[in-house]
């Protein structure tokens, strides 16, 4: 089987090409590459396959579960797609679970890229609070076609955020039904937050695609803003979001590291 | 740079031909190949240099620094030179910094293999005591190039071995002035048992190949014995160790799962 490893701040993917729909990529399959260990590893898979308008992404999680989008991963696919050469234009649509996705992938090579992508609308759903360990938040529900309470804790700096013990968040379950994913976050200075994130049934990461444009919405909100551009600096590198109405867009970068062929 | 990733008893290896001895690999280079998120992820690197009798095994450990010798290395390194086609029998040696080891591939493929290999003598150096947690140990000091506590537990059953929280063991540090690695194990039953393992400056790890020749030493001791052969279950997998006089040989498996380039 043919593979390429990436991530998109250090969120990490192994790609597999499979243009033609032939691969049979059961659940063990999945789990066995990415098995950090006996396997490759990777935080999950990006199967390419050919579509009749669009590549689609068949995103798969570490455990094997299907997932419907990955606002990190899909920068990795795209990435893939324009250097290999399997589109021939910059700005492009990428098909997953979740819908269409444009993207538009700049300065790039075969290593390294920057890449946009179009994330649909960040809709506040509320405001609620959660508490981790001794901590208690206050903060914004925000759906991204999945959820998110995103809370600006004030006067927070980024050296008291980085030796903060994240554990599991006890958020309000009538609120949250189907759990919740966590970020915390520094007050919007210069155009610019720090954010660390518990993502629902996975604990801490070191970037949420969908997690930094939460954070973009409540920390915009928090400074009496609803549109404008935020650089997000999560544990695993920098994006930036852009919130236009019903619109947000997340720009990261993304690193191909290596191809090869795997036999599991 | 060319690379292959392999595993025994799921002790994981970037393996990098280098023939020639021309890769300038700077610790640096090294943590980020070894990094699990950013770089392809291992626990160490097995450069693969010619020597004037004998193929050299440089081996790092993940964090760049340089280590004299790996248990579980040596093997997939062996595997990796039969079936790769640089050497032309089953028996040969290997250099490594602590010395040529004798290593034996048999039933090997490109992907699987059986390796056995010389360790040299497992000299006992006394009994010493540990603590892990709530539980006292009394075990045998053996060096094997490095220092173990090998600690055998009376009615222990591999249940509650995998069951048991294991912290960092309190050791004698005038005994073990170095640190040490701590073995636990079950007692010797049909030439079987069960260990798990605390490695000094790393922390538990699914299989130590010194380790599992120290608890064999350890095993036999314990049933009155001093030669024999015991097959030693550790969380990765499973290995025979035979022990004859001051002559330790253990034997285990190698699979290499992938080939391909890396940048980094």
């Amino acid at each position: 089987m043919d593979f390429a490893k990436g991530h998109g701040t250090e969120n990490d993917f192994l790609i597999l090409p499979d243009p033609e729909d032939q691969l049979d990529l059961t659940a063990s399959t999945v789990a066995s590459l990415c098995d950090r260990r006996a396997g490759l590893g990777a935080d999950g898979i990006l199967r390419v396959v050919r579509g009749d308008h669009a590549w689609f992404m068949d995103y798969r999680n570490a455990d094997g579960s299907v997932a419907e989008m990955c606002g990190n991963g899909v920068r990795v696919f795209a990435h893939y797609l324009r250097s290999r050469g399997l589109v021939d234009s910059d700005e492009f649509v990428v098909r997953t679970r979740a819908g269409d996705r444009t993207v538009l992938v700049t300065d790039w090579d075969e290593q390294d890229a920057t890449v946009s992508v179009g994330m649909g609308p960040a809709t506040v759903t509320g405001v609620s609070t959660a508490r981790i360990g001794d901590l208690s938040l206050a903060g914004l529900g925000v759906d991204l076609g999945n959820p998110h309470l995103a809370a600006v804790i004030p006067g927070l700096t980024p050296e008291r955020l980085a030796a903060l013990d994240l554990v599991a968040p006890e958020f309000d379950e009538e609120f949250f039904p189907a759990g919740v994913n966590v970020e915390i976050l520094t007050e919007l200075v210069d155009d610019r937050v720090h954010m660390r994130v518990h993502e629902r049934g996975v604990g801490e990461t070191r970037s949420c695609g969908t997690g930094t444009v939460a954070a973009a919405r409540a920390a915009l909100a928090d400074a009496g803003l609803t549109d404008g551009a935020v650089t997000v600096t999560v544990p695993g590198g920098e994006v930036t979001v852009t919130i236009a109405g019903e619109e947000s867009t997340l720009t990261g970068p993304s690193r191909i590291i290596a191809t090869g062929t795997v036999q599991i």
